[in-house]
């Protein structure tokens, strides 16, 4: 089942799997606009850091499905004004900035092209940017099982599977390739307050691909480290700084801490379009802050008074020195600090 | 307001505040029977263990309405079978059995008493018990409120207030204590999965007391403190062993543990009764395991696929090293040693 979708040519539409409706139906938004795509990642009905670049990198072309031949200019301001427009809808999702340049890059580069083309040109490199990610899901499961001992208990927390990403996902693709392998693993899946990615898409996941799994509430996972089920905590990240340290959903931080205080091996699974060499640390990673409803009326009922307030980011930040090891698809960093990160990704310009 | 209150004289009624319509509701139930009351807290509009045990203590004189004057064979007839009946409307609840316990004794010793005057003596024996927590909670809240510096945010898990006894509180007197002592306080309140007694009870009692104060996810928690935005962690407890490790609503250890590695108190505030002198450790207490349900169909709505297995402990047991302190209302336990607690309590009485 394809997550993310374009379908016809170049002036087709984009098809996302509603990841709002599962795990109850496996329901499809066929996105006709950017405002389409806009509104289905703002309201995270495609989420996952990996899988709004790929989403994006389509996403833009649903802005110039109207464009006529003739000359390039504009072509070229449409095209930026749909890339930077798309480029608002999730602030901490740094691959959703590195699909955008890579295609605003692309269009600077290709000056001689026709509008036509160029549109032609940023489907194929649309599809690359989702064949990329399917091979480096896949790299990252090879790299990842390794560091999965048999019989691990596996704790994971939201969701990083194939809905997640355009493959088989980064964290999930580390334990499905360790599962695949033969280990007999068992996930530990937090339900992941507010928004319960872990109840309803990394349960679904792993019910899908028969992985021995038990979900738990986000608070029982200390107790759960505590009596020894959990070997390896394994996340993925949306944004990492150049010394390591790592964004995540919300509650990745305190897991982090609370597999240091048992020491139990924190791993983050992220390609390397997760890293933003722009940023020093962590504290430069801007922290959305979301809906005070997603607390206050989780899925349809109202759980806490009136007027309550709330304090609802999207994500925290585990910092270096608590992830043992950061797996890409280049290969595995650890112990996890600058230089080494800088040696296996290698910068490039 | 009142949680529980019996109007009239010692044919009169209980009232009791409905848990299971808060927030959105505040309603009263008259229990005008027994089964009234039985039903009230099979239903948990009624809950806390203290609030139970206080009910209880009432109730059987619901049971006794009809009694007429006479001899006492068949009033203590009467009296008997009615606490038998109320003992069983939580099997699990230790303040309810020593609530009718203390009430047995009393109709044994009280022989001489008409039926009447015997209706009587239990109608002060029910509001002594009412007293006493009343008063056991402004003691706990007076000297835990000198451990809450000026301007301190405050996290508290599950609900600990008016709600769960007939006073102010274990933790949640402390923390009313504090605030109506003038010091500038901000609480950060667990939403506590699976049943959101923080985001149901504790956010409402907080905004009726108009306690400056904050909704949390569990998983923020983390976050909460790293920001340096929590100076004092508080919580109640279900039972507290020789040692001082202390069961307590599910997540309660996870920020034993986070409190430790931020540097920040995480005390425990409950009476001396909580204490059980048979157990040497944490160890020896029972961990309930509760419906798969409260975490699969958690808000009404089914949140995990069908056929998901859970694992859904009601408590865990944070370990007597990671408390700074405990709150009882004889005094503060500082550090908490097997012989700092037994010289406070002084078993036996």
């Amino acid at each position: 089942m394809k997550t993310i979708e374009w379908i016809g040519d170049s002036a087709g539409h984009l098809r996302l799997l509603d990841q709002t409706a599962l795990p109850l139906e496996t329901k499809f938004i066929d996105c006709e606009t950017t405002k389409d795509l806009f509104d289905a990642i703002r309201r995270l009905s495609v989420r996952g850091a990996p899988a709004i670049g790929v989403s994006a990198a389509y996403g833009v072309l649903l802005g110039l499905r109207d464009i006529a031949e003739g000359d390039r200019k504009s072509f070229d301001t449409t095209f930026f004004e749909v890339s930077d427009y798309l480029a608002e809808s999730r602030p901490t999702a740094v691959n959703l900035f590195w699909a955008l340049d890579r295609l605003k890059k692309l269009v600077k580069h290709e000056s001689e092209l026709s509008p036509l083309q160029m549109r032609e040109r940023l489907l194929k490199e649309a599809i690359a940017i989702d064949t990329e990610d399917q091979e480096m899901c896949a790299a990252m499961g090879r790299f990842g099982a390794e560091l999965i001992p048999e019989g691990a208990g596996v704790l994971t927390h939201c969701n990083t599977g194939s809905l997640a990403t355009a493959g088989d996902g980064t964290a999930l693709s580390v334990i499905f390739a360790a599962h695949e392998q033969g280990k007999n693993i068992h996930v530990y899946a937090d339900e992941t307050r507010p928004l319960l990615q872990g109840a309803r898409l990394t349960a679904w996941e792993l019910m899908q691909r028969n992985v021995p799994s038990t979900l738990i509430c986000d608070s029982m996972a200390a107790w759960v480290m505590k009596q020894g089920k959990v070997q390896v905590i394994i996340t993925g990240s949306d944004r990492i700084a150049s010394n390591g340290d790592a964004a995540n959903k919300i509650g990745t931080y305190g897991l982090s801490v609370l597999a240091k205080a048992h020491g139990i091996p924190f791993y983050v699974a992220a390609p390397s379009s997760t890293f933003d060499f722009e940023i020093e640390s962590g504290e430069e990673i801007p922290i959305e802050q979301r809906d005070s409803k997603e607390i206050t009326i989780g899925f349809g009922k109202q759980t806490a008074p009136d007027g309550m307030k709330t304090y609802n980011p999207a994500f925290d930040v585990a910092p270096a020195e608590n992830i043992t090891a950061l797996i890409t698809e280049r290969g595995v960093i650890q112990p996890v600090t600058k230089q080494n990160i800088a040696a296996l990704l290698n910068r490039e310009s």
